[in-house]
């Protein structure tokens, strides 16, 4: 992935927490639409890999750089990568040559919540 | 939907709980696919409303006869409710007319807790 692709990285990341736990009520479409979204993030195998991957590095946070052994190319794992940004999962920073992403911890807790019975 | 769609019901789901938190350790390549069909399963606006309604109605099930205002057909509806069926996040239980769909609560404390810090 040359650098101009993720130079400007812009916050797509919807607004969350947003949804009461699915065992309460029914949810709206919007609250299903927002939540969905980030559940599908989750749903590919390599782009789950790749986030408990930054998930539990040293520090929180990952750049390509620190990841290997994931059995997909470099491109395709900063594409899985920018997927889970856009989805609200993960910031990220340039710092130097690299680009590193970190958990959004708030986004997690908002998930496990609407998980919560 | 006709009845023998339906009929066997047979138990695809995979073994849960399964996998750590993912800001533990990395997830294995068989962890993450197990856990990610989980995902995709609720990563569909649909569904997720869906998968809403039944956990939340009374008594914690409910049957396509009890869902209405999705904007879907009752073919789409059944649809969306065999693929929770078969991701293990629902049961199903034919009782008389109508096949009855109740949430695993095992599966959603797993999925909360691999989301878990």
């Amino acid at each position: 992935m040359s650098n101009s692709e993720v130079a400007e990285l812009p916050v797509l990341r919807p607004a969350v927490p947003c949804c009461p736990p699915l065992t309460q009520r029914p949810l709206t479409v919007l609250e299903a639409e927002l939540t969905a979204a980030m559940f599908k993030a989750l749903g590919d195998p390599v782009r789950l890999r790749l986030f408990s991957l930054v998930a539990s590095h040293d520090g929180g946070e990952a750049c390509v750089c620190d990841i290997s052994d994931v059995g997909v190319s470099q491109p395709t794992v900063s594409h899985h990568l920018k997927k889970l940004r856009e989805a609200g999962l993960l910031t990220s920073e340039r710092r130097g040559t690299w680009v590193y992403y970190r958990v959004v911890p708030a986004v997690l807790a908002a998930m496990a919540g609407v998980l919560t019975a």
